[in-house]
């Protein structure tokens, strides 16, 4: 055994830890308070297992898991962006790449290309994985949304133009959760919280 | 597209968001707070993908993540068991059976079954891949409790003795991480934040 290889691993795990206090504007069901990296990672990886049925096109669900126990653990140096923080998109790009040659470098070499490549994956949304990787990351915060009141749909700003900007992505991966998540705006806006149509 | 299935699974989904309430008496990095269950299972998951080439048999490292994936899931109903509660271990057993039927019925037949079967192969220790994942579960916590300071270690009524029979599963599932556990112990008795020997 590598004392060195597996004492860079260790690092590796020791760093992402910090994914746990990043926070995402969206929050937990119930509303206490706001969701975190680390477990909306999670929650994510159990969906794709229990949603992979749905993917336009067949997908292997293991690889969609990966995918998704990584992709944001770049927001450890580059922060979360709202969805909806027109600012925050303006350098997001240069500020996740540069977290990603960090962060994934900790790892030995050999380790640290696979994994660095299953975030290009995600973000490049050239793979049925991927598309369907995206599709839950943007249909969760849905779900939170409309199990709480409303949640993020309700602050200025965000309106039904900007949400279905974003969720206009989900139907690439899965017609029929993009489906799903039209239903849920429609019942929103019967219940009196979906964001502003303007 | 069965509405009725797609609700069930969503139903899961929403439900395991409670996991994200379930404390763990270890702390996050830094000590700032405890660690949820959500975002240790998240961890976990990661680690696994990391760490495969330590197990002492060759094990699927999806597979492995799918296990840590849901090994907690129970605790929504049946709280998180302090590895040290003596008594909170009497009846753990049958709490987190009955957790267990509870939410993983939730899901259609056909799902619950093999999420279920997951679990239950966590639990009895039988697989390569299940005594991999236990070595993971037992050693974040060390590593966690090193880094914060001797963490869980320094309470009362935490002896060497009982640290040591929850680690010694480590190397049924990885000798080289066991090894590199007890290193970590050892290193720990210098810094004076180790059990208490008795």
């Amino acid at each position: 055994m590598s004392t060195e290889r597996l004492s860079q691993q260790i690092q590796f795990i020791l760093e992402i830890d910090r994914l746990k206090q990043v926070l995402r504007q969206t929050k937990i069901m119930g509303g206490q308070r706001q969701e975190n990296s680390a477990e909306h990672s999670w929650q994510l990886a159990v969906m794709a297992l229990v949603l992979a049925e749905y993917a336009n096109e067949p997908v292997d669900p293991a690889h969609v898991v990966k995918m998704l126990l990584v992709h944001d653990v770049i927001e450890i140096d580059a922060g979360d962006t709202w969805s909806f923080d027109d600012k925050g998109y303006l350098d997001k790009e240069e500020r996740e790449r540069l977290a990603a040659e960090r962060i994934f470098s900790l790892l030995p070499a050999d380790q640290a290309g696979p994994l660095r490549a299953l975030w290009d994956e995600f973000e490049e949304m050239e793979t049925p994985e991927s598309r369907f990787a995206n599709a839950l990351d943007r249909l969760m915060p849905m779900l939170h949304n409309f199990h709480n009141e409303g949640g993020t749909w309700r602050r200025d700003g965000v309106t039904l133009k900007k949400v279905l900007a974003r969720q206009s992505a989900i139907a690439k991966g899965s017609q029929a959760l993009g489906d799903y998540s039209l239903a849920l705006l429609e019942q929103a806006k019967k219940l009196g919280i979906a964001p502003v149509e303007q």
